[in-house]
């Protein structure tokens, strides 16, 4: 029999991976628990999304992670409720794991306000297979342009639409535009993919609201370089199948990508304990559930103001920081020392816009543009995990940069998905877009 | 008014793709129809389905690769029928298109001897998403034993079955044997993967049966080298959930992948010209369909008697030389000159077995183990389409080589298809395996 205490993990997230990395080989023994098998590396999610980054350069199992830690244990499965009283957790099969110890970092997800139903039409960006799903679905409305071009002579206008203009909204929006004007260009003969709109509706007056309004100023003019259309206090009010209501205006578009509003994963509300708006765990200052000491929620699923009464912001280095502390706390439970409260070091904060376009707050010094987007490659390859991704998105990188290339450009799914999604993105009426076609092109059209 | 003549290609493998090339840039106008946006390279989808390689490695968009082609144009559709009378092909949508001449080059997919409902057990490998899915199923089954093994202290045998013993089946079979010994071996630690058994079932009396008899025996001395099971004249009889019927004997697996029996695309009927048992066109020495000069079949759709009387292969170079063959043709036809019938030239055959094993036969000459692998690895890395794959590729495998790990572990799909997983592999009644825990083992379990 073991006298070690048992730490139970919810979730492989950058909260849940830091807390085990910082248990690794201590005296506890730890099981983690996910619903898939592998850690996503949340910040270049959005460049599988658009085509530059494959699943396999950004996921890791996480088991071959933690597989140097002899105490942690990975299980897959999904944790549907908790017995806190009797220290387990239940599995979606109903199985039972003990804890001794227990921290939830299961997450958010993209919240529709009320909507849910908006969501089959507007995909948000949390998961491998949501970027594979939106990856389809940009790559998918040029095909389907391309097609309608070359059979009838002309198309109806490619329009892409994002929703927020927070640091995801930023980038998929900027990442679009480059696709379209850059990547695939050349490899569309009978459409122009550099006239695709790419529109981003913001509802508060700028873009990355977070940021000083000087580089929020500033992110705006770097995506409007890139051809982004951004419209500020713009609220979409409605989502259907082809268009999106903003204000009192249907705009048709041929993709719509949510990328606001945040709802944090529903298991917190089985802790039974008070949760804000958003779902999130209202913790004590060391993070644990009020009443419940050996009980920690962190990451996106905790809520807690810091010293300045701003609450700690849902980053990742934020979750990462978490992490530690609620092991070192426990950590500390086990050798009858104190618990320290959480404190966030913001060690700066970045978000990318596209190709040479960025901004950069570090302490208050602001870097905008090339200078910006470099330092957040090296941050970025730095932090991810994994030698070998780190060498491959290196060169995917430095191979997109010369050629302007896509490396990961494909749409996969079965030909019934085919059928349905031309059936789903048949055009709306609209005026077409009348290409001046060259000789070749008229020739082709006039064969037919 | 171009008064050049129409090439229409149905099918991006590597028939239509080099027929397309061939006729890149000459005096024809040519329209390329598949219903994927990727070419796939075939003989590397095994690494794909055992998690060596992403599929975006071997994967390339089709106007991608002939972008540089003024006279091509790439059309993302399925083709439904043919309209030879009137020179059309018919699309999933009733969209036609025209042709002058017309090249069917859309493959073949496995085939269940009358048994389409053996496929959702035993899924076979023709495209990405074949790959994806068995993925899929081999991680999961390890991680369904660990979580098995966590929870209850002991589990049921691991057992994956591959049925046929060609070229896909034995790289199957090696490849899961490679991950079960070295690959995931330190990343359990419930249960010892390498306990899995992988067995081959061979209906004939070797595998690998098209090469020379010393090399088949070989291929099979070095599948049992990694661990595999292999069983000579043994035929599947039936197939259910988590079962294999061998001939009279029930035999239980987690897994079980489909290797054998090849059809014809049924697009191939349509054409109302002979096929034989496996749906394969009867062409004339030319690669026409009898009655239609205009229209060609070739690669795996074509059946064509060679001078010695032995059928041309169904291998990739015959795709390829079939494309280029037809494609000379039709340029002879515009230049009224002579058309020459097709002859296949055997540059010499190859197949991988797992790390460091192989065999190859060129002209009478046979390599086989790690020399017959470097040979298989280069002319692989020379094949494969694009400069940046080759070079990805070539990293992945050195690094494969050096940590014997495989990169592209991932489990996808969403919660509902894991929930349908358990139920499905829910394991049937046999003896399980018991472990011997270790300490810490022996911990977790008793702390539960």
């Amino acid at each position: 029999m073991s006298t070690k205490p048992k730490v139970v993990i919810v979730g492989g997230g950058f909260g849940g991976l830091w807390a085990a990395k910082a248990l690794a080989n201590e005296a506890v023994d730890v099981t983690l628990i996910d619903r898939k098998n592998h850690h996503v590396f949340q910040p270049l999610l959005y460049q599988v999304a658009t085509a530059v980054l494959s699943p396999g350069e950004i996921a890791t199992p996480i088991r071959r992670i933690l597989h140097y830690a002899r105490n942690i244990e990975v299980i897959l499965g999904e944790v549907t409720g908790f017995d806190a009283a009797n220290k387990k957790v239940r599995l979606e099969d109903g199985a039972e794991i003990s804890f001794d110890y227990l921290i939830v970092a299961a997450g958010a997800r993209h919240a529709y306000f009320g909507h849910d139903e908006w969501e089959v039409s507007a995909p948000g960006l949390k998961t491998i297979e949501d970027a594979v799903e939106i990856r389809r679905r940009v790559l998918l409305a040029f095909e389907l342009a391309e097609r309608e071009a070359y059979l009838k002579g002309s198309h109806e206008p490619l329009n892409f639409v994002v929703v927020g203009g927070g640091p995801t909204g930023v980038e998929l929006a900027g990442a679009i535009a480059g696709i379209a004007r850059q990547a695939l260009a050349k490899d569309f003969k009978a459409i122009d993919t550099k006239k695709a709109r790419v529109v981003l509706f913001e509802g508060s007056d700028r873009v990355l609201g977070t940021f000083a309004k000087e580089l929020s100023d500033s992110a705006k003019t770097q995506l409007e370089d890139l051809g982004v259309e951004v419209k500020l206090n713009s609220f979409v009010t409605d989502i259907a199948p082809g268009k999106v209501k903003v204000g009192e205006e249907w705009i048709e578009c041929d993709v719509v990508l949510w990328a606001t509003g945040v709802a944090a994963s529903p298991i917190g509300k089985q802790l039974g304990a008070e949760t804000d708006k958003a779902g999130r765990v209202l913790v004590e200052p060391d993070l644990s559930v009020p009443g419940h000491k050996n009980i920690f929620v962190i990451g996106d699923m905790a809520s807690l103001k810091q010293e300045n009464g701003e609450p700690v912001p849902g980053v990742s280095p934020a979750a990462m920081q978490m992490g530690a502390a609620t092991a070192s706390n426990i950590l500390a439970d086990t050798k009858a020392k104190n618990r320290k409260n959480f404190r966030y070091v913001d060690k700066g904060t970045m978000a990318t816009i596209g190709r040479s376009k960025a901004i950069v707050d570090i302490q208050g010094f602001h870097f905008k543009g090339f200078i910006a987007w470099m330092m957040w490659l090296f941050l970025h390859v730095f932090f991810l995990i994994g030698f070998r991704n780190r060498i491959i998105v290196m060169l995917e990188w430095f191979w997109a940069y010369l050629t302007r290339e896509r490396s990961a450009r494909l749409i996969t799914g079965d030909a019934e998905e085919l059928r349905n999604a031309l059936a789903f993105l048949e055009p709306a009426e609209s005026e077409p877009i009348k290409e001046t076609p060259s000789e070749k092109a008229k020739a082709k059209v006039s064969v037919k």
